[in-house]
């Protein structure tokens, strides 16, 4: 195994001493990159781009060729675990992933086999060795997945929602059949995240887009319940390496201390949590990403420089964060202003 | 001035005893009703059934005919004070309210004046003097009014936004424009109460729609603070009956300390708060109205009883707690379904 030649992400997120605080930015590789959109076009759709290895590992690289990154993340969907169970995964122009055939009965739900991650899902496991090699240790790679709750939201609504009227109603009227869902879910999850860090990833990263459309018991019962499963069934040592695993739910603030209690070694904030206040909450019991309002990158680098300076100083001393945005960065963001983030973190001295 | 029959919903936003906790519903006048829906039909627009004092009355006062709710709502909108500075409001099918002149310069902002509420929305307080009067003492008439942030944002978007690029623009590059901004809309909104006081209105309630789309920091600068405001401007006792006030920022279980300290003697929860907790939170210092979460209403009228019983022995015992949804009801909700709702929070046993 090629030793890190930059290792700061991963001894942040265990909390471990570092020379500076560590910056990636969540959907780093994607359309605010000229090259990127360059090469979506010659592809054709954002799923070839998804499902052919090269394509993918090109991806993932381009932001590091610009800015410096101090980690790479898997260019990938978060919904390829729905797709390789059979739901269909496609996507519209306007109205972003659909499901040509969402979830609708009993015995849809009872008929959904967890895929084997190295068969159906194999071409993400491809990337992931791919990349890695590729980053040639420059960087550690981050794998991902969805929460088993927000995979169940797009694989029951059949796309995106505003509402989740379908899901909160399996939810309410027939929670048992919507914990066999979950649990289900859950098992795939960890399979997949296994796979990838068996195939090359050195930390994980698991997206909980919709939990915090939950009330505060749902949330629990029906979201973290199911992270905790699969923290525990993770693999947590790699070639002798840790591998430290990221929850982030966005509009999850309220529930930080119990996510903390979750065996994560980390929690992705989104920009609304104040990030000193919830470290106070959680104390050093885990690590925290976060956390740029994405929309301050419209602002100009003075005032980019100035808002990520503000959120380093309100962190404060120690180790333990990770910097990126709150949520992913806009399409039409000016890569420059990302560079002033970067620079603004880079050049950070603690106050 | 009549003596209200049913005052259990103001004295329990005074925190004083009550014989049940009294409920209503955000948007209880509204599109889940057929007879709301005809009536929409007939006048041709939702702005004409707004504009005109004897449809808003009749409006106002179609869910209390179905349902035992212990408060009526005036039917309104949240943008009437920008159309009243000029912008033009209307509403177009699939993408809600709009506005033909939004503010996009520096001198747009310096523009705009005050409105005096008795001459261009002179129309809003002949409806509250024609539903009071209509009430007969019956149930207490709630005013309201977008918060200073929430009207912002439509002025400075022209409508509906997702990431509210362009307020957040403002904010970020040019705070003492925004700031005045939101002190000409403070005192527009508190004179705009008090004239809803004076014409009749027995409480007043400010929504907040868009204020848990900011961070902690500007939550708390350009959202809070100018609730504050508007909170030392108001009328707190007309006809020497107390007038008490309810602040509602969708998003905001963060903050709820800071939203307790800010003078109103009630908070509106969401859903995902959770409300034993909040309690705790803030302890007696504020009411709390809320909080089932409104897609619960689409799961069958046992589930209901069921989820509503539980945010009542959630709350716990003592006063102070108004039920309410955790956002407004949705338009293709069954009226049974509400009627199961009521009759719960009525039938309801401290357990």
């Amino acid at each position: 195994m090629t030793t890190l030649k930059n290792d700061i992400f991963i001894k942040a997120l265990l909390k471990q001493p570092v020379s500076r605080t560590p910056v990636w930015m969540m959907r780093q590789a994607g359309r605010y990159l000229p090259e990127y959109r360059q090469l979506r076009e010659q592809a054709g759709s954002f799923l070839n781009l998804c499902t052919n290895p090269e394509l993918a590992c090109e991806v993932t690289l381009q932001p590091l060729r610009r800015f410096d990154f101090d980690a790479a993340i898997l260019f990938s969907d978060i919904l390829t675990i729905p797709d390789a169970m059979g739901l269909g995964l496609y996507f519209t122009e306007h109205e972003g992933p659909k499901f040509a055939r969402p979830l609708s009965t009993e015995q849809d739900i009872k008929n959904l086999l967890v895929p084997d991650p190295d068969e159906k899902l194999r071409y993400v496991m491809d990337a992931v060795s791919l990349i890695r090699k590729n980053l040639h240790g420059s960087v550690p790679l981050i794998g991902f997945s969805g929460s088993p709750w927000t995979l169940a939201t797009y694989m029951i609504e059949g796309g995106s929602s505003k509402n989740f009227q379908k899901t909160k109603a399996l939810m309410y009227e027939q929670p048992n059949l919507m914990h066999a869902l979950l649990t289900k879910l859950a098992d795939a999850v960890a399979l997949y995240l296994n796979a990838q860090i068996k195939a090359g990833a050195q930390a994980v990263m698991i997206f909980d887009t919709w939990g915090g459309m939950l009330s505060t018991e749902d949330y629990l019962r029906f979201s973290l319940a199911y992270g905790e499963k699969i923290r525990s069934l993770l693999i947590t040592e790699q070639d002798s390496q840790r591998i430290p695993s990221i929850w982030f739910t966005k509009g999850g603030g309220l529930w930080l201390e119990s996510m903390a209690n979750a065996g994560f070694d980390a929690l992705g904030l989104d920009w609304q949590t104040d990030i000193h206040q919830a470290r106070q909450r959680v104390g050093h019991q885990v690590a925290l990403q976060g956390n740029l309002d994405p929309v301050a990158l419209y602002a100009s680098p003075e005032v980019i420089t100035e808002k990520v300076t503000a959120i380093l100083n309100n962190y404060g001393l120690g180790s333990g964060h990770v910097f990126n945005l709150g949520h992913g960065i806009l399409p039409d963001i000016n890569p420059d202003h990302v560079a002033a983030l970067v620079n603004a973190v880079k050049n950070h001295q603690v106050s």
